[in-house]
């Protein structure tokens, strides 16, 4: 199917008049996607989670057909891609120089924790410090969104489950996640409201939209940058991943039935604040801008 | 109003024709809620969920009405009574007793990790051992349902956001969960698919149901026990909770908003397998009957 107008299909969920609903965002505008096709499920879950094989083929003849309406960008709150994901799974220290920035051995598996959902925050979104913390953190990382249940699945079939991908802010309160009768288990300081900011939207993997293959995209070599308060503080690439996308999920999937919906934080690269001389942790007023090559800029402002 | 007809409410989701419903348990028979009643929900996440002010009374008057259809409970197949909660919540070494045979330090405060809704299994249901570990475990525990949203709520009021209790098994493999390079990790030992059988009912907090207080019901003083193949392995009270379900609630809600349907594991007391000399561990063929004072019997077989 010939999808050259418009490059990478770019999923989101934005709100309008209180309302949530699905669309497919281009340059400055976006459509929405269950008015254009009544037949396309009005939320990013049900969309992900229907075995149609004919969705993917309805949003590109939405985006085809120019007869559709297009909302300004600007007119509408972009919220975060999907917000009741059934897993928030992380992975940790998946790049060698953030392993060795934070004292911590080089991983010989992939080390797994997890936030819930309450963490899950959107664009623009305030990051919230909790009370009993001074040392809440930043982590840029690439998120993948699963498309397909799978188990056991192989690192060579492991892409074609992969539904897209985005960014997340993992954000850390590193007292509660290191430091103070917490089992040394890191959900504590991983999981506090508005801790997992993500998006602006799922760009989709090609793949998986069975589309022709004039468009490819690589998630292990993609630029990934951390900017505060108008400063890089992180500046690397998904090339630096110590286990890759495939790896991650055929791994996860030896233990754990993956779903369509279920969001994968990658890891971050190093820069972050705590291991820093001296230590950067985030304050009131602080602007986070996290940034991955393709899949646009997830900005936070810090309350 | 009169409940002394049927004492605690226990809801079930039971499965009937291949479709799961909300029911009421009775001694030997299921009321389906949502048939009764068609302004009930027919799942519990719904139901729970629901901020209709009259939702209890409205399952009350089902259960006083005896013209309402009886399904004897070997007629269906039980359920996990909720399957999709936002969270599992799981409390580390909340038996003193526990903490000692685990060679780990008393905990000062709660400590939290998770597991994913993959694990969650029914009444009946095979535990499934994963093929890369040869430690796994058997853990009885109180497990607390919520029932309403809350947020920094404090000790004296939290059980008021309790819809109420069941039991849970938090299956665990010891080598997974403590060994070979999680980072300290425990959730990948914990969440392998099948790994949080919860049943057989939720018997129902009798403040949230806005009933007389002729019934009362305390969750820190419950006899808790677990039989592995006739043999009694663990035996014990929720009266030695180091941290008892409100201060559970009032902590995790410090940092998390708890929603309708959140499910807390509180720890499990002392006898587990892999801290006896010699170390047991679940093979297949095992049964495992857990079980709590007024909550029943969760049993599972190994496979």
């Amino acid at each position: 199917m010939n999808r050259a107008n418009f490059g990478l299909i770019k999923l989101v969920t934005f709100e309008t008049s209180g309302v949530k609903r699905l669309g497919a965002l281009l340059e400055n505008s976006i459509v929405d996607l269950c008015l254009a096709d009544k037949s396309i499920p009005s939320d990013m879950k049900s969309f992900l989670s229907s075995t149609s094989n004919d969705k993917w083929t309805k949003v590109i003849s939405v985006l085809n057909n120019f007869n559709n309406k297009r909302i300004p960008v600007e007119n509408v709150k972009l919220k975060a891609p999907i917000d009741n994901p059934e897993k928030i799974i992380c992975i940790g220290l998946n790049y060698k120089e953030h392993a060795i920035e934070s004292k911590m051995p080089i991983p010989q598996e992939p080390i797994i924790f997890s936030k819930f959902n309450n963490s899950i925050a959107s664009q623009g979104d305030d990051i919230v410090l909790p009370k009993d913390t001074d040392q809440v953190d930043y982590e840029v990382e690439l998120v993948v969104v699963m498309g397909k249940q799978c188990k056991n699945v192989s690192e060579k079939e492991a892409l074609n489950y992969v539904a897209g991908y985005t960014i997340g802010n993992d954000i850390s309160a590193r007292d509660l996640q290191l430091g103070r009768n917490n089992g040394g288990q890191w959900l504590r300081g991983k999981s506090c409201d508005t801790f997992a900011p993500i998006g602006p939207a799922i760009i989709v993997n090609p793949d998986i939209a069975a589309l022709t293959d004039d468009i490819y995209f690589n998630p292990n070599s993609l630029s990934i940058k951390c900017t505060l308060n108008g400063q890089v503080v992180q500046n690397s690439t998904t090339k630096e991943f110590i286990f890759n996308v495939q790896k991650v999920i055929s791994y996860l999937s030896s233990y754990m039935t993956l779903q369509p919906g279920d969001i994968i934080f990658t890891g971050t690269p190093s820069g972050v604040g705590f291991t820093r001389k001296p230590a950067i942790f985030l304050k009131s007023g602080d602007n986070i801008k996290c940034e991955i090559e393709e899949l646009g800029v997830l900005v936070n402002n810090v309350k």
